[in-house]
């Protein structure tokens, strides 16, 4: 019997929130790699937010996933079989390989890993996109100044863990809103927040709005919108004038997709939030992370000393097996994840 | 008997849409200017979207007018009698005496008009408050490129009007939305407008869409963003990739006030915009003009020269007497007007 690989697949395209029957694992033979190409064996699988955006179809700053395609994502792999000189077995890769075992790679598009640097499950968070993304959203966008104060929901993940944590070293005053009291704790005592308040405890809008209110007292400067819903509701008439909005995601807002499920906001949130934004003279701009490749060398000259000193601190959250990776991706978009959510594919 | 004059003071707090009865004509004794001061006379006075902001309670960048406060407004003013001497009886004012027919001034905040280097109340319209809000809006804030296609709403109001032929000069496809047939007529045949669709005649924003898709081949580059409702809900899904939104007013929305009245958008609006924002990473910047006035010297050095070479065109919608500006100003806000909406109080 040939060896063989595994991978998920998109079985079908959600409607509103995703479930289990919309992923499929699939065993297929094993691939061998032809010239100039290598086998390589994924370690890590990174789950992120954004990938709910690639299970719709339509038109997005990126492909939809088809049906019955592999699931994309970033892995940390390692090289098994190499006809590429660049690559040799035993190497340690960061690859875009997707939700599977094994993959053949022509070596574009990726980067050798050093794992003596970093623990190589890094390379997918806090020294990787999502860090990258905390880092571009933060400075280039948020343009933040020593004094102010910044509102970041999904506070203790694996992006706004870091835009919180960057942002102290900025000297602001930091405010979390994150699901229950456990990761609010940890925002407070191990990342340093100032604040940070569970979304879960207030009923609505409203009540969120009082308790943001009185953790920032200065008003907001730079809310980083990753969340969308009760949050930015809460937090829109907060911002000071010449607030910054980087929106870099809306999670609570992903299954929506025209289809009027979800957490939709009332009717005359829109027309409220318009009139802040002019009054206020707020400026937003949505932005990916990959037009900012450019800003990856300051990022990795700057934040893997924060991490040796202690100024970063991340958390990550893992399941075992390929096969854990739809569950812990749902998971992940209901809030069940504390800190970044990786799946052991492999062994080191 | 004492010597009367007219002002026209805000009688109650509007619910949703203003009401003529919101507003009340006094008469009161002719005020007398102290030392340093001067009377002045009302010639013309403007009426604009933005005051109906101030009709209402509420924080704002600029205070409400208070209840039996005089309605805030421009105007152009001439000297009656001056115990200043930089005044002298007969000099034509820029000033912000509000809705009256004679004020009192120290002399500050007044800036002394050439009746000779233009029509007088261009100072209030083309080439005053709303011709520099259309110059900042489009310069600062929009960023104009030759080829790129810009949206204008309101597009043959004071500001639109400006905006979209500056935008020509620059080299732009300009497609503006007005309120009926002979505005859009108007705006392409006079004011040089690639396109010009009538919102009244599309019965929803889907048709709109459809009608600016056709308009806007190749997607559109910067709104400039002074209606809000349809309008912004029909071109918000044809943005192009780092697309500008300058947010100058949204006058469709202006009665909603929180009180769930007026044109209110569909409950998932927000989400979809918000969406839009992040995949085409587009940048929205909230202005006001006064935060721009260091910019009316480059305004006034480039503009005139656009009215007498007829690059630029401006049309007045204008009412008899200070008794008509209520009427003049709820017509305003419905999009009674055609061109700039003016009161003439007295004679020049």
């Amino acid at each position: 019997m040939a060896e063989m690989m595994q991978r998920i697949v998109l079985a079908r395209r959600p409607e509103g929130h995703p479930v289990l029957e919309d992923f499929r694992l699939e065993e297929t033979p094993m691939p061998e790699p032809g010239a100039g190409e290598m086998l390589i064996r994924v370690v890590w699988l990174t789950l992120d937010p954004y990938m709910r955006g690639r299970m719709d179809e339509g038109k997005s700053y990126a492909a939809p996933v088809p049906i019955a395609g592999t699931m994309e994502g970033g892995t940390v792999a390692r090289v098994v079989a190499s006809d590429n000189p660049k690559f040799a077995p035993g190497d340690y890769l960061l690859s875009h390989s997707g939700w599977c075992s094994h993959a053949v790679s022509d070596g574009k598009g990726v980067r050798k890993l050093d794992p003596s640097a970093a623990p190589l499950s890094t390379a997918l968070g806090v020294l990787g996109m999502p860090g990258l993304t905390a880092y571009v959203g933060l400075n280039v966008h948020g343009r933040p100044k020593a004094g102010e104060t910044l509102v970041v929901g999904a506070a203790t993940g694996a992006v706004g863990s870091v835009v919180g944590q960057l942002a102290k070293i900025h000297g602001l005053r930091v405010v979390g809103v994150a699901g229950g009291a456990e990761k609010c704790a940890w925002a407070v005592e191990e990342l340093g927040f100032d604040a940070c308040l569970d979304h879960r405890a207030a009923p609505d809008a409203k009540a969120l709005r009082r308790q943001l209110a009185d953790a920032c007292p200065d008003g907001v400067d730079i809310y980083y919108e990753n969340v969308g819903g009760k949050t930015l509701e809460a937090v829109i008439g907060l911002m000071n004038p010449f607030g910054r909005i980087p929106v870099c995601g809306m999670i609570s807002w992903y299954d929506l997709g025209g289809l009027g499920l979800g957490e939709a906001p009332g009717p005359n949130i829109l027309p409220r939030v318009w009139r802040t934004i002019l009054v206020n003279r707020l400026a937003l701009r949505g932005f990916i992370v990959t037009d900012h490749a450019d800003r990856f060398g300051d990022f990795i000259a700057e934040v893997p000393g924060y991490i040796r000193d202690g100024r970063v601190k991340y958390r990550e959250s893992i399941t075992e097996g390929l096969s854990s990776a739809p569950a812990a991706f749902l998971s992940l978009l209901k809030g069940g994840n504390f800190g970044k959510t990786l799946v052991k594919v492999g062994e080191e």
